[in-house]
């Protein structure tokens, strides 16, 4: 059994701050991950971008963008992209390890794999542009997600914050859409 | 951003029969994920076991144990790297792909992540061991999954069998309960 590996893009370096940038709040956060879902349509991918921040000094520690297509990875989603490469990069399974807090700031809510993914994932604090409804508007599955799925996190002290920088998030949902590009696994599309 | 890198342990491969052999029936198919699982513990990962079937033929595609301390990944869940081993090893995003039907075979029922993971994965049927209250009652934690998530499968055309080798199953997740290893991100633990 050979490896698994999840190629990050090129390109994705070039457009994150350096190490030490102190992010100033979450529109400027959400900005960036906006920024990156826009990015991944011009490269192919999928329009989905997140970052994760140390909450004790708000830097960025990793970014990730859609690589289910590039990658033949179907969890390759933005969040687990970001989370993983976050983990790795500090050697830790759980972000929470050694009292450390984090937070996912992804460009759209989450879909039903990766709320299943941040239980564990020692992700503090979650922080939404799009809606669930936006990304099922423009054709993405978001699959079955527990209704109350933002109050069970809440109870699992992951704090959820929503609707940051909405409009501009459901943009480049919408522009993927008027693409034409594909959107794997859509509820539209009886082939899986 | 480095690449994600998951990595296999060298010993899977010499448990693992020949890429034509003809499993048998779904007996057959979990005593695989079980040794698998059993096998995992002795190397110190955690107890859970899957493996992918080629349901045209009943062949192995690719297996998988629980990596997540190994490779500093929460994700690392057996049923997600046997799912992207299958995927990668395919060259597919999606397993259904093509018209191919595969069949996700795992030690124990999946958590909240890995059923979400299901959705998008192309899997056509997932035949389960040991039951989510057999996992939690060893101090595993599930995350909240939809209490109909057999129904939620099945109405999106992935079938589920439950509660094959079941007991086999759970000896394993007795046999590390009783080895005082690391449950990480149990319940009981409130670091996470």
């Amino acid at each position: 059994m050979p490896n698994i590996t999840l190629e990050m893009p090129t390109w994705l370096s070039t457009l994150l701050p350096a190490a030490d940038y102190v992010l100033q709040n979450d529109e400027e956060k959400m900005a960036l991950a906006v920024q990156l879902s826009a990015e991944n349509i011009k490269r192919g991918g999928g329009p989905f971008g997140a970052i994760v921040v140390d909450l004790d000094n708000n830097t960025l520690i990793s970014a990730g963008v859609n690589r289910v297509v590039a990658t033949c990875c179907s969890i390759a989603h933005a969040e687990i992209m970001a989370i993983v490469s976050a983990q790795q990069s500090l050697r830790v399974f759980s972000l929470a390890e050694g009292g450390r807090s984090t937070e996912l700031v992804t460009s759209a809510e989450p879909c039903a794999q990766c709320f299943g993914a941040l239980h564990w994932s020692g992700i503090k604090r979650v922080v939404c542009g799009a809606r669930s409804e936006d990304v099922m508007a423009v054709g993405f599955d978001e699959g079955v997600k527990p209704k109350n799925w933002v109050e069970a996190l809440r109870e699992r002290q992951i704090d959820v914050k929503r609707d940051v920088l909405r409009a501009a998030a459901n943009e480049v949902l919408l522009a993927y859409k008027s693409s034409g590009l594909i959107v794997y696994n859509g509820v539209s599309d009886d082939t899986y």
